[in-house]
């Protein structure tokens, strides 16, 4: 691709939490952009959003918004994903799409570039955005499935609230607010909006994100055990996960144990894992450096600690993953897809 | 025993947020007391504290501070129950020590009532209170270790402020408002108040809880770890924990993934659960009822809820266990042993 080439996107979910962030990467990257389009519902259209120094008019997302867009970047809930994607595809946009709407139809390859860039490489139009508490996971994974294998993972996730959208942002710092003043917080978001029952999220811990299925694991928690298996590309990886909102605003961080297929040395665990692309060991104990939420806020990397040999199993090895939800768990990982496309196709 | 027998109770450590508890719980159980004699240090004593009705004067703990009295629970830091609690024992009085000054010691049992009541019956002066991540745990996994045997435990826990003392407690609070007010936080206290590096608590989760060993794991963890097994009075327990301060500040939250011995009926696991004494079993997905630590907070009890089989492992089994720190982990555990040694006399 010469230097010179660009491109028309659409951002889809414009003033949404993810929305915003696709903006300002896109801004921040250098994205080559002819034409930014920002779409949104028709209560939002009208208003508008400064993008390198001009003014952008949002308009109401439309099947016809998508002529001559090349890249379709989907943040604006799983119902509109299914309404717009393919009139976007049908307009010869390449749609990446980061609910949940296509993640695992079969014909929609599931992608984090550090992981299997080449199934977004045979896409049909739409490649989904893996769920944010997969995508760091398995990015922090990947250089030791290569190396080693995994046979298992369990998984507990200590996750912001910004992945439930600004209106949960809002609803924990007005609770915190009213906890600290000794008032009865406010509870009308968390766990899941649509549901009778909210719970206190300041000061709290959740073990709910989105609503429960009948094996009694959350939709959350089959996602990471879903979504692993398709972006390693592999039905034997089992995955087991509990799935925690905590009073966090921003980065999702998770306590990982994964068992390996071979015998490993752990010294060439954290070698693999300081050279892996997007990842940094952040793991100096004596030092109390291990990865925290407030240090990964605003980065586009995963970060990795506490990585530490399990005292029983010989294959065992446990690790904390740190990383922005909204950056790499969403808005960055969708614009890293689009680069890299561009990337391939020159 | 006749009900009229009343006891000499001391309790070492009053002021601070364990101790301040344990006057609580005993006034609460109306805990059958004669004299109730309240040691601190040399700063606090000639301050007063109220215990039904009356006032009580703090007196600065010293070796003579134990003549006459029948229990003395200590929690006022390591350092100082190694100094003091053998001249308590001298003095003919029974030790309940909440540090971890002789949670190891072969000689002292280390004592969860629900799980090992005999130990305690056996001890030679001094009786420990475990840590608080692990008394929750080991309650609840006791009827399963009974019915079926255990033969690992992965544990992550989201562990509040205040099992770091009331410095912690004001940190959170300090720094919640700075945060929410858009300054700087200050940090002085956590994750360990005497190490060199302070992170911020508020809208965080920090993987460290006590300082590391060699192995890479924290000392919070390997409490988890070897005191489970001598709770259990079972080497063959292999547990492997990850140990997460969160902004919480009352209830310690864990996820729990535990591997049988034997293949397990769900029903009879949640049966088992809700029969086993000081456990409550709070796990109706539909109705997004599980524990919470703002529920647990204040409460004797034990909460266990999210169970759930595995979805690989025949034997593998997830749970979220939640009980209030300061009581269950710590002032009740302590007063509770008292309560149970008083019985098993009668």
């Amino acid at each position: 691709m010469a230097n010179q080439l660009t491109f028309n996107v659409a951002v889809v979910g414009a003033t949404g939490a993810v929305g915003k962030q696709m903006i300002r990467i896109l801004e921040e990257r250098n994205f080559p952009i002819k034409q930014l389009k920002l779409l949104a519902s028709g209560r939002s259209a009208g208003k508008t959003v400064t993008f390198k120094g001009q003014e952008i008019v949002l308009e109401e997302a439309t099947p016809e918004s998508f002529a001559g867009i090349d890249f379709a970047l989907f943040s604006a809930g799983g119902g509109v994903s299914k309404e717009l994607a393919h009139h976007a595809v049908n307009h010869g946009a390449v749609v990446i799409d980061n609910t949940s709407a296509f993640r695992m139809d079969p014909n929609v390859p599931l992608v984090v570039p550090e992981v299997n860039m080449d199934a977004a490489l045979a896409h049909n139009g739409i490649i989904a955005n893996p769920n944010c508490s997969t995508i760091q996971m398995v990015a922090t994974l990947k250089p030791l499935y290569d190396r080693y294998g995994i046979d298992r993972i369990i998984v507990s996730t200590y996750q912001a609230v910004s992945g439930a959208g600004q209106s949960a942002i809002n609803e924990l710092q007005a609770q915190s607010r009213e906890v600290l003043d000794g008032k009865e917080p406010t509870c009308e978001v968390l766990p899941v909006g649509k549901l009778p029952v909210h719970h206190q999220i300041a000061f709290n811990a959740i073990p709910q994100i989105d609503v429960f299925t009948d094996n009694g694991f959350t939709y959350e928690e089959m996602k990471m055990i879903n979504e692993t298996k398709k972006i390693f590309g592999d039905e034997q990886v089992l995955v087991s996960a509990t799935c925690v909102r905590i009073p966090v605003v921003y980065g999702h961080s998770e306590s990982v144990y994964v068992e390996l297929k071979e015998d490993y040395d752990l010294a060439e665990v954290k070698s693999l894992l300081e050279n892996a692309p997007g990842i940094v060991l952040v793991d100096v104990p004596e030092e109390q450096k291990y990865p925290l939420a407030t240090d990964a806020t605003g980065k586009l990397d995963v970060f990795v600690g506490r990585v530490r040999r399990d005292l029983h199993h010989p294959r065992g090895l446990h690790m904390w993953i740190v990383s922005d939800n909204l950056l790499k768990g969403a808005a960055w990982n969708s614009v890293q897809i689009a680069e890299e496309l561009i990337k391939a196709r020159a």
